[in-house]
């Protein structure tokens, strides 16, 4: 009879990320994560396929996050709206609290080749994902693509700065921060581009 | 006594990258192309490191084509206008002539995910590149980085159309096609963004 440990998911979670953290991803084994919390390699593996799936663990969460704000958008929505609806969704899943947790995690990836690709390949499939979906709203592949990746580079420079030290805003508003710069960019806020011509 | 065999680099490229498309980038060698042109295997590491180096030979001349167009904007250009000085310096170096080639190395490279990889890690070098010549006009990090990877995003986009079966575009005309489809995508070609308040 297998025996459901209640919590053990968050526990190994934690103690996981403390040791990776700690002692270095590749010297961290499961057996070690487990028995740091008192249980077994076995409910380990009840719960991860391997000590990498523990980083990676709620990626069909994140990915859904930013395709709910997708769904959510009104249909006449410009791409950009979109885009920004699927940020704004996304962004909610990392409230202040998660905080410490995305910045020792993003501490752990960088330091590990094979993790920086799954966390490429991840972010990848979110643009990929939210690509398809700008289609099947009637875009063309450009202007899809384009969205879609935009709002990745937007993603990733927010998040990047979200976890900075000393950084109080919320990822929301750097999100929105970060949007209004890609308008400055392009001339679309502050008319920038009509007085350079 | 070293010979120095007068255009054998250009044919080791053309013969490696024909093997790599009819026999596969794995299945083949340093020896078996060499000798498809009638060379030594040592004549052929006097060229490239190893045969992967055959598709990135050049990989510096890519580089500063694009920092050149960097270079060249005026020094009160906006971001976008640096990026887009850049984006059709770079283009320069893919003239039509040269398209069936980049079509097929990108098919070889689709083929290989450490070759994708490696490509990956090339155009990301450009980012940064890009990313820090900004940084040296005043930029801060967030536009820096926000133009220089929407600038790697317009690229990347723009170079798959061009090497798509029966596309007569050059490379520069759908970059620029790209990039006004970037300003429309963010209100700033078309005043979309003011009709939609």
């Amino acid at each position: 009879m297998v025996r459901w440990e209640p919590g053990a998911r968050e526990r190994l979670q934690a103690a996981a990320l403390e040791l990776f953290a700690t002692r270095g991803f590749e010297q961290t084994t499961a057996a070690e994560i487990a028995q740091s919390v008192g249980l077994t390699e076995r409910t380990f593996f009840r719960h991860f396929s391997d000590k990498r799936e523990v980083l990676f663990y709620g990626q069909d969460l994140f990915l859904q996050a930013f395709l709910d704000g997708v769904d959510d958008a009104p249909a006449d929505a410009s791409p950009l709206e979109v885009v920004t609806a699927a940020l704004r969704s996304g962004a909610a899943l990392f409230p202040d609290e998660r905080r410490p947790y995305s910045r020792t995690r993003q501490a752990v990836i960088d330091s590990n080749p094979a993790l920086q690709e799954r966390e490429l390949h991840k972010l990848a499939g979110l643009v990929t994902a939210v690509t398809e979906t700008l289609r099947t709203r009637g875009l063309d592949e450009t202007a899809a693509t384009l969205a879609a990746e935009t709002g990745g580079t937007v993603f990733r420079i927010a998040f990047a700065q979200w976890i900075r030290e000393g950084e109080r805003r919320s990822l929301t508003e750097i999100t929105s921060a970060v949007l209004r710069e890609l308008l400055t960019l392009t001339g679309a806020a502050t008319g920038a581009a009509d007085e350079r011509r």
